[in-house]
C-alpha cells in the first residue's frame, strides 16, 4: 500500500470539510433565510442537504479516508485500527493534521456559504437564523440532556461507518468503478440520523462542524449578526467527542469479527 | 463456511434491533413530540427515518443475517430455507435465540430514544403522541382489518425480501466492497411498505418492534404518560407472524427458482 | 442460457404487477383518502411510493424480465430485441402472456390495496378520491393534450430503460450478489418521470396499470363509490402504447450501440 | 479503445440535454403551473425532479460521457484531461459539437416540457411562473452576487464530478452491468447541490440548460407569456462556465493524484 503523505492528508481534508460546510450550511440558509427559493423546505430537505453534503465532502477527500470529522478520527482511533485511511498510520502527527484540517476545511466552507448567500444573510432580519446556518442549537437547552442527545448522534454515526468498513477508503472511492458508493453509504445514514436523532439539538456530530463555522460567525461582517452563542459551543464539541470515542471502544465488543 | 454461534447471533440481533428502534423511534418522536426541530415533518420524513433505521440495524447486525424481526425470521423458516444466515443453522435453539434478542433489542432502543429525546416527552402534553413514538395504534380501530392490513404489509416485507435474495447475509453485507448495498436494498423496500401500506397501523410488520417499545412504554417513568393500550397490542404481533410465515410459505409456489 | 417457460413468465408478470399496483395503488390511498397516516402527505410522497412500487414489482418479477408493463413489452418488440428477457423468446404467444399476466395481476393488486384501505374507503365521503386510488384521470381534461402527456411519459421510460440495457435480466436481477440495483434503477427513473411528468394526468405510463384497477373498481363492492370513468378509460392505454412502441423504434436511432 | 465519431457524440448530447431539460422543465411546471396534481409539491421536489433529470439524461449519452452542460465539457479541458470521454478526443472540433448539441438539446426539451404542459401553460394566469419553468432567476437580483453563487454552485458539480471520475464513462454506463450507478451518483450530486445552493438563483449550473429555454421562451407562441428577461440571461451563462472552468484547473492540486 502506498504511502499517502500528511501535506495530502491535510488537503484532503481541508477540501472535503470545506465542501460539506458549503453543502451543509447551505442547505440551513436555503431553508431559512429571507427570499430563498427553498425557503419553509422543512426538516426532510434539511436531512437530504446535510447527507448530500456528506457525500461530496467524502468524495473529494477520499485520499484521507474521508474523516471530515474528528469524532470519525477519534473513534477510529480508539477502535484499534492500525490505519487511519489506507497509507495513512495513526500517529499523533496525523491526528493532530485531520483534526486542523476539519476546522480549517470548516471554517472555509462557512465562509463560501455565507458568500453564496449573502444577500439573503443581509435581507434575513432574524439575527438567530443567521447563526443557525453556521451552527447548531438545542431547542430546549439543557447541557446534560443535549450532550446526551449529541452523543446518541455521534455514536449512530461513527459505530455503523466501523461496523460497514472502511468507506472512505482511498482503494475503492477513487475513480475507478464504483468505489463512489461507500460515500453514498455514509450519506444516507447522516440522512437517517438527521431525521432521527436531530430533532433536540440539530445533530453536529462534529465538533468542526460546529465550532469552524462559529468562528467564522464571530469573525466575518455579517450584517445584523447577533451573539455566537459561545455558552452553547462545547456542547456539540463534547458530545460527538465521546459519542465517537464510545463507538470506537465499543465496536469491538458488539461487532464480533 | 464458518460457523457463528449463538452467543454472537444474540449479541447481532440485539444491536441490530436496538439501532433500529433508536433510529425508528427517534423519527417518530422529531416529527411529533413538541418543539422538536423535525416538528410536523411529515409521512415522508417518517417513512425514510424508519427505513434508514432498517438500514442502519441491519449493517450492525450482518453477522446474524440482519433479521431484527421476527416476522423475517419465521418467514425464512416457513419457506424452507436451510440456514438463517450464514453459518447460522436453523434449530429450535437458534430461533429462540433471534426472537429473544430482537425483544431484548428492540426494549434498549426504545429505552435510547427515549433517552435522546427527553426533554421533548417532558414538553408533550399528548399522552397519545409519547405511546405513538413507542408503539404502533391504528387510525380507525378494528381488530379484523387491523390485522389484515398488517399481514398485507408484513407479507409484502418477507416476501420482496426472500425474492431479492439474502440481503444480510454475512459474507456480502461486511466491510469488504459493496456488500452494505444489501441493506440499501431492505431500506427501500420498507420506506416504501410505509409510504404505501403504512396509512392504516403506522405499519408495525415486525412484531417485536412494537412489543418491545410497548413494555418499555410501561415501565419507564415517561412524565405524563397514558395508557400502553395492551388492548391494541396484539395485532401488530399476530398480523406481521401470520404475514411473514405466509411470505414463506407461498414464496417458493410464486417464486419459481 | 435456461429457457423460461411461458408459464413461469405469466406467474411471474402476474405477481410482479399485482405487487406493482398494491404499492402504487396503496400510497394514493394513504396519501388522499380520510382518516390515514399518510392523509396530505403530497406529491413527492406520491412518487416515491410509486417509485419503491416498481422496485418490488421489479425484484418479484426478476425471472420474466420484469415487465409489468404493456408499454415495455411492446417497447421491446418494437426496438428489435431479440427476447423479451433472458430465457423468454419474443412470439405471439409469449407476447399475450406477458400483456394477459399484466391485466390480471393489475386487478389482484388494485383488490389488495383496497383490502388494506378498506376502512379509509368506507370513511372516504369523496368518490372522486376513491377511484384516484384506482386509476388515473386529467386534471385539465382534453383527450388530445393527455393522449400526448401520457405518451411523453411513457417515451421518457422506455426508452431509457432500453439505453440503460436490461435491468430486470433474470441473469442479474436474482438472490446473487448486487442483481437488484436493476430494479432501484428503473425505480428512481420512475420517481423522476412522476415528479416531473405527472403533474397534468397522473403518469399512468402502463395501460394495465390503469385498466386492471378500473374494472375493479367497477366490480368491488366500494362503499359510495361512483363512476368508473370509462370515458377516459381509453387515453392511458393508448398513450402509453403509443410512447412506448415509438421509444422502441427510435432507441436504434437515437442511441447508437 | 474504440473512436466514437463526432456525429454519434452530436447525437447523444443532443439526446441527453432534451432528456434533461424535459424531466428539469417538467417537475418546474408541475410545482408552480396551475392546475397540476403537483403544485404546491415544494423545492425537494424540485431538487429530486432536476436530480433524476440528470439521471436520465447522462443514461441515455452514455455514448459522449453524459456531458450535457457545457461547464462540464470546459471543466474536463481545463483539467487537463486526455479525452472528453473514452474514445472521443478534446479538440476544438469536438467542443464545439459538445456545445451546439447542449444548447439544441435544450431546445429541444424546453418544447417538450411545453408540450407536455401545454393546458397547464394555458391556465397560468402568472407570466413569471411561465418563464420560470424554461429558465432560472434570481430571488434578489444583483449581478455581481447572482453571478458569484452560480459559480459556486457550477464549481461544486464539475469539482465532485472531476474527483469521482468518469462517472459517464462510455465503458461503464452502457447496458452491461451496474454501469448505470454512475449516473446516479451525478444525479444525486445535483439533487444536492440544488437543496444547498439553489436557493438565491435557481441554480442553473450549466449555461445551455438556461439559454436553450430562454430561446424557446421568445419564440414560442406560449398564451399569455411575458419578457424573456434577457437582462439576466447572461448571468447563467458568464456564472457557470467560470465556476466549471474554475473547478477543472484547481482539481489538480486540490485532488493529488
Amino acid at each position: 500500500m502506498e504511502e499517502v503523505s500528511l501535506g495530502v492528508v491535510f488537503l484532503s481534508e481541508v477540501v472535503g470539510s470545506a465542501m460539506l460546510l458549503l453543502l451543509g450550511g447551505g442547505v440551513v440558509a436555503n431553508a431559512i433565510l429571507a427570499k430563498t427559493k427553498g425557503l419553509g423546505g422543512g426538516w426532510l430537505l434539511i436531512n437530504f442537504g446535510w447527507g448530500l453534503a456528506v457525500f461530496a465532502g467524502v468524495l473529494v477527500s477520499y485520499k484521507s479516508g474521508g474523516h471530515i470529522n474528528p469524532a470519525v478520527t477519534f473513534g477510529i482511533l480508539a477502535s484499534g485500527a492500525d490505519s487511519y485511511a489506507a497509507g495513512v498510520a495513526i500517529t499523533a502527527a496525523s491526528t493532530v493534521v485531520y483534526v486542523v484540517a476539519q476546522l480549517l476545511g470548516a471554517m472555509i466552507g462557512a465562509l463560501l456559504t455565507w458568500v453564496a448567500y449573502k444577500q439573503h444573510f443581509d435581507a434575513e432580519p432574524d439575527p438567530g437564523k443567521k447563526l443557525g446556518v453556521f451552527s447548531t442549537g438545542a431547542e430546549i437547552r439543557n447541557p446534560m440532556w443535549n450532550v446526551i442527545t449529541e452523543i446518541i448522534g455521534t455514536f449512530v454515526l461513527v459505530f455503523v461507518v466501523l461496523a460497514a468498513g472502511n468507506w472512505g477508503d482511498a482503494d475503492t472511492a477513487t475513480p475507478a468503478g464504483l468505489g463512489w458508493l461507500g460515500a453514498l453509504g455514509v450519506a444516507l445514514l447522516v440522512v437517517g440520523i438527521g431525521a432521527s436523532l436531530g430533532g433536540p439539538t440539530g445533530y453536529a456530530i462534529n465538533p468542526t462542524r460546529d465550532l469552524g463555522p462559529r468562528i467564522m460567525h464571530a469573525i466575518l461582517p455579517i450584517k445584523g449578526k447577533g451573539s455566537s452563542d459561545w455558552g452553547y459551543s462545547w456542547i456539540p464539541i463534547v458530545g460527538p467527542l465521546i459519542g465517537g470515542v464510545l463507538a470506537g471502544l465499543l465496536s469491538g465488543a458488539l461487532l464480533p469479527a
